[in-house]
């Protein structure tokens, strides 16, 4: 288990290592287009784990695994597609604060990574409570970002 | 190397089992919002491995690897998400073909799954004519089933 994990968290350093120096986008609504779709992927894979730790669906260790590794791969994607000018005033759209709180902004990033990651272990674990506890300390990373930088 | 792509494939083969069986959604826009996001992430990623594979930009192994990771990760996730009836008329919508000839296109998408497999390990394997190799091999499976399944 934790062999995996290790391997699973060696692959998520090396992606976040390669990737930002190729994360170019032509035309900002290209950036725009792919952040949303990668959050869109994400949310949907988070939300069937947060089916299960909610009880709505039968907890399935593989199955939450298999999702959580998707969020926790999706998760490294989206920050690099915020090239300054990209905020809106709509509904869903990101406030003018996230370049001017650039930094409070990355750390958001960093904090859904790393507990992202943590949602794997959970989810390997094959013990709701544990999974519970995950799934509520990455919505807390999603909520926190979203309450400081998106429009409602 | 062969022990890294071996992990790959498990991941890969274990989301494969595990994911179908949740893959549910609760309307069919939740699913055309879902197969579009898929594609999204799936493209863009492909389209920094094949700049390479052009010479568009540099070849950087490690870049490579990671975004055909990400589109052999991807590559597993949208054909869960063609409830029947979502097709339409529009440029990219869908065919009803997808539907009409289900086991096809079924055909499709195991291709290119397959494709995107080998397009990770030529990717790993730092040698830039095998890169161009998988690129064009798994371009061709993308554009047999825009060919036969998406409007244009």
């Amino acid at each position: 288990m934790k062999r995996k994990l290790l391997i699973g968290l060696t692959c998520l350093t090396g992606l976040c290592a390669a990737l930002p120096a190729s994360a170019q986008f032509a035309k900002p609504e290209d950036a725009v287009k792919y952040r949303k779709a990668a959050f869109t992927v994400m949310a949907n894979h988070f939300g069937r784990i947060s089916a299960m730790a909610q009880g709505k669906v039968p907890f399935d260790a593989a199955a939450a695994s298999a999702n959580a590794e998707i969020v926790a791969t999706m998760a490294m994607l989206p920050f690099s597609a915020f090239p300054e000018g990209t905020h809106g005033t709509d509904k869903g759209t990101p406030k003018a604060s996230v370049w001017s709180e650039r930094a409070k902004f990355d750390e958001g990033a960093k904090a859904l990574q790393a507990e992202s990651v943590k949602l794997v272990a959970a989810a390997k674990s094959n013990n709701l409570d544990a999974l519970k506890a995950a799934v509520g300390n990455t919505g807390k990373t999603c909520k926190s970002c979203h309450d400081n930088f998106r429009n409602e």
